[in-house]
């Protein structure tokens, strides 16, 4: 067994299959990927990386395991795939993940050749797993699928402590202890005991405030959209594809970003923080639906469009339209007076945090600091924001603006 | 200028006219007065004091005159009444202020007198401050009495994550340095700055998380109301009347009641924690209109009535209807957008979370553990519950339970 | 198995005789007495009780069993007596143990007769366990009377982190988990495993840096020598023999020196922070031997002659002269290259910090602010002090006299 | 005024010449180089930035300034100074810095040529500060490079906390309010202020607590060894030379090292944590002085010798010796009695931390793990070390071993 000090959960027990899959090169890269890609620009200590979320998530995973009662096989299983379960990550985590999806079909959690193959393949077979089974439990398959990915999982569990511990916003600090001793399994579903209403309340709060603080804080959001143009184009104009993009770590992305001339000037961006600004920021009360509906082609040509006529070049436009806000917590099953109930019928807080994460919801355009009055009413126009007079974008101020000054 | 250590700001620099204060007897005596009374039985570690929570809403008071920019009077009197907001607080804080108040007419901010005499009247008056206008300041008087008893008040965010470090429940952790420089004046209101609609959200949010959880835990509830009959006997049995009551600490109260026939059994059950147990509890649906509205005596006359049907001493029946739940937040001014907006208008939060602690509040009836099912059948009867066949309380059990089981 | 959520270890599960123990009266009492008594005057949060650290202990006492592999009865005898290691305090915890000794000949380890009678003797005997048993590992005795009380204790390990979280000071923040984890016994001597020097030394010096700061703050042992005389006049001149004063907690104590005439000028001073001054603080090269060596009635003696001679009253001359400093770390066992040998002998610190301690330690003499000088001069004179030429006392300044000048 | 979020100061204000230094490549480089380089393998935590640290020194400095009261250009010099006092770093910090010092003359604090260039000499100059008296600061020159870079330097308080915090190794828990209010300059000497001593032993001891514990691990060590290896290889074989090595940050490195033939095996192994292994771990009492003396191109000899003899490649066999330790806090001033003295005169613990330091001193001979017995025996007769019958290397085992056996 072995003992891995983490700042978290301080000591972690790392046992069985786990142990023997630790060193292959398949977990360790994990090390070379940043929990939260390009936040770390507007928090700068949130430099944690998906190999210590890993090691926490099979911390958790194992606690929840003993509290429940699983042993052998079954607990074998899911110790693995809670170490695995984000070997299929590209460079940056989440920041790049809608480009490579759109070239190769894959999300991260779609592990099904990396566990087969190589060091990981040879490991799982011969401690009597199932690569297959265990790339289902990733995905959330089955009964111990929920447990690794599903409204209860203890993957969100570790990510909202610890990027609170590294961000310093804290937001995420939940009572993991209590949560993991309040899981158990009825009927094959996982759910939260009986007293414990709150509890889950407390977990969908802490992702409803770190939300707009730190994973769509519009500094982050910016750069990831910066990110994402930059490695689109090193796939249009280098010989590295989807697959292989997908494969690199945060290093070679960087490298490759920094070296190849169509991307440099990004590169250099990045290294200076000069990153493009706010045209325009808007709600989603004024976003016409066929915009929401767009594609990534009809996005392009738009960016274009505003670029030609705002007279700079396209790739100093971008338009971003995220998607509207899901909450998966929501189905999260609690048991109240001995019957099991979706928390979203039972806690009048689920609708009332879909409608706030709504009103959070923001387009946004980014282009050059000097262009965006320009851009601004050139990309209200081009794409049919029913804008209020004169407001294009707000502006953040307050406390909160000095970290949006500092952008 | 003094320098106090904090468990929770580190280090606290009292200076002025706090200086002078902190080691009269009026400040001193707050040592001896639990902040959160009875919450220690839950919670071993909360035996915090109300002197520690001065000090820490003068520092948070302080820090808010330097960021906004008050100096000279308006900030020393200020800084005199938040270090002197919680000297009208009797034993254990708000734990027996319902009753001292039907006794005296007075509220623990309703400080005129406590100000106006002895070593505390004499230092104000020394430092050209009226004594009257520091106690008008506790009461939340003027523009400068929001920062000190308000909808954004220092005391809350200082008990939020004062509370939270003392019983460990991390629920309370908000981010008081930021709350703090958002913190602005427009036109003698404060308000939060631009930006801050979450900052204000994440002050509710834990208010309603570490409600349930901590201030009304349901033994916190019960040792709470215990505690209360016994000091009405006290005042009934002994020469001790409200107004002494009032100024005693911890320790004398204590004493008092260990020291008094009448009450030397509460004084037994609280030092072996053998409290009473739920006879009944009951969500606020299922509880008359006429009852929630009944008045003491009434509900007196209701406990002699249950106990003599149930053939126990009146003094083993308790017959709990808290208030209804309110949410002095939701009136708190945020700007959004240039304008000063409610942030109950602003955040569909606000209306939820008053829904949700609706759907928390309990009505309690407590007996010996012996007589739970009897008192719980009778009390139905006599208080005109409708209550679900077969359902006269709610056990909580999961791993809150064990919190519950340990009453 | 009961569940209880601490400030410091998170969840305490208590099992087996401990769960039993938990709501007697005797360990219940633990709640009413400070761990640090006076040393709340310094640092306002350190209101933490015997009662949280003994369930820190149990807590400890019961992973360290885990670890090392110990089962069955002889873990619940560990169990039992780490629970109740502390039930032999007076109130105030140590800060008046040499009085109630001096009358009573016993410390608060000798709890043969504690847990010998009432429910406690009961409990254990029902539990097929030995009170006087039990007693001897509170005493130390024994193999696993090692875990409880010796140089390598959980006694210890608990209250360093304890009382740093609480007083705010950071020194008392040790690795306890990798202390539990490093644990063994080699021939029935508990030791701590090949490749850890410096968790052993971490442990010497944490208590190194606490000591002066926080135990033997002056402020701390002025207020303690003070709390010590008033406690000793009410012994004399009350019904109140030494033995109810052992058995007292906190609140008694105080509202019986409220309440005695003799006493209330202490309890005056003590409710308003008006404390005795040092008027003498000398190191130990020139303290003659003799008074080193003195009893107490000799001390006495000598307070009441530089009295007479100041012409103030008796009460008011308080000369306190510390142990020589003690370091039972240093027979503390570490394993190294195969071997077991005694820290002292390994590590090169250890002598250091004794020469360290001798070099903090001082007589004082403590008298009212006024009176310093005067009592100052006299009291060298008497107690044959050979001070460098105007040096009396040392005053503390730079940023802790802040704290000092709090006094 | 800029507003920085940070894990270990919470918020940061970045003002005056700093806020316009803060966006130059110069420092926004820093994001790019870890801290404590490998030692990220051994706690998985360490991943935070020479960035965020130059943020906490910055911020240290400017508390230090406002204790002390210097404002105007001299602090405008310190803070430029403070922040840009790392920006000479090489890739992977200290790991590789012997490396570039053999090649190029320079340790990371010769930073004359980086603050006279490019956009941050351009700013220093229109903020009228000359670029060579700030480099000067950053080297310790003058009164102010004391605070900087001295025995009591605010770039030491900043790293042992930041260390601590993001190992979760609590050693490095100082308290960094109490040192900084604690500064003062006397006659121009930065000294720490009366009833100091124990304030300064503080400081001390966490270093000698974290430097076996964290910055001198075993497997930190071997790690870094491989690096440097791998680092001149790079040198050697490609065109890459020795200044532009050290204007290189951790991505650049890594990626050349991945792709350049010649340490595409370091590259691998370091990607998958097949580190070597310990072949030789020796005290310092066996090694002889000539060894001690020896220089790199002796050490290389002897490696190429060994590996030859034990028939491997000459890269699989690395010789470490290490320099002796030194304190540099034994000088470190403060006031006894009014007096300024030296720590090291004054406290008996810096002497024995010496001890103790070469107590821990290491040879080291790392090689594959199949070749350590045999590399072993002919290194030692190589190296003439005089071991004891059998001793060619210390197992470290216990809780420790867990993390070594993660190795």
């Amino acid at each position: 067994m072995a003992t891995i000090k983490d700042s978290v959960h301080d000591h972690i027990e790392i046992e069985g299959v786990a142990e023997a899959l630790l060193d292959t090169p398949t977990v360790q890269r994990l090390r070379h990927i940043k929990q939260l890609g390009t936040v770390q620009l507007v928090y700068p200590s949130a430099n944690h990386t998906r190999f210590e979320h890993s090691l926490g998530v099979y911390h958790l995973a194992n606690r929840a395991l003993g509290e429940i009662g699983i042993e052998g096989r079954q607990a074998e299983r899911v110790r693995a795939a809670a170490l695995l379960h984000d070997v299929g990550h590209g460079p940056f985590s989440h920041n790049i993940e809608e480009l490579t999806h759109r070239y190769t079909g894959k999300y991260h959690d779609d592990v099904d050749e990396l566990l087969a193959e190589g060091e990981v393949g040879g490991i799982l077979r011969d401690h009597d797993l199932d690569p297959a089974h265990i790339a289902g439990l990733v995905a959330g398959d089955g009964q111990f699928g929920q447990l690794v990915s599903g409204e209860l999982d203890v993957d969100r569990m570790d990510y909202l402590v610890r990027d609170a511990h590294h961000t310093g916003v804290p937001y995420g600090t939940i009572d993991t202890e209590r949560l993991i001793r309040a899981l158990t399994f009825v009927d094959g579903e996982l759910v939260l005991d009986e007293g414990n209403v709150q509890t889950a309340e407390s977990l969908l709060l802490a992702r409803a405030l770190m939300n707009p603080t730190v994973y769509m804080h519009p500094v982050a959001r910016i750069s990831k959209a910066m990110l994402r143009r930059a490695s689109e184009r090193l796939l249009n104009e280098t010989a590295i594809d989807a697959h292989q993009l997908r494969r690199m770590d945060d290093h070679d992305l960087l490298v490759a970003l920094r070296n190849t001339p169509e991307t440099q000037s990004f590169a250099d961006r990045y290294s200076s923080r000069r990153l493009l600004k706010k045209a325009i920021w808007a709600e989603l009360q004024h976003v016409p639906d066929s915009l929401l509906e767009a594609d990534h082609e009809e996005i392009r040509d738009l960016e274009s469009t505003i670029a030609n006529r705002a007279d700079i070049p396209a790739t100093d436009v971008i338009v971003e339209v995220p998607d509207e806000p899901t909450m998966r917590e929501s189905t999260s099953r609690v048991i109240v007076g001995g019957e099991i109930r979706n928390l979203g019928d039972q806690s009048p807080l689920v609708s009332a945090l879909r409608t706030a994460q709504q009103g959070q919801w923001r387009l946004g355009v980014y282009t050059r600091r000097e262009a965006t009055d320009r851009v601004g009413r050139l990309a209200a126009e081009e794409l049919g924001l029913e804008l209020p007079d004169g407001l294009i974008r707000e502006t953040r101020r307050g406390l909160h603006a000095t970290l949006d000054d500092f952008e």
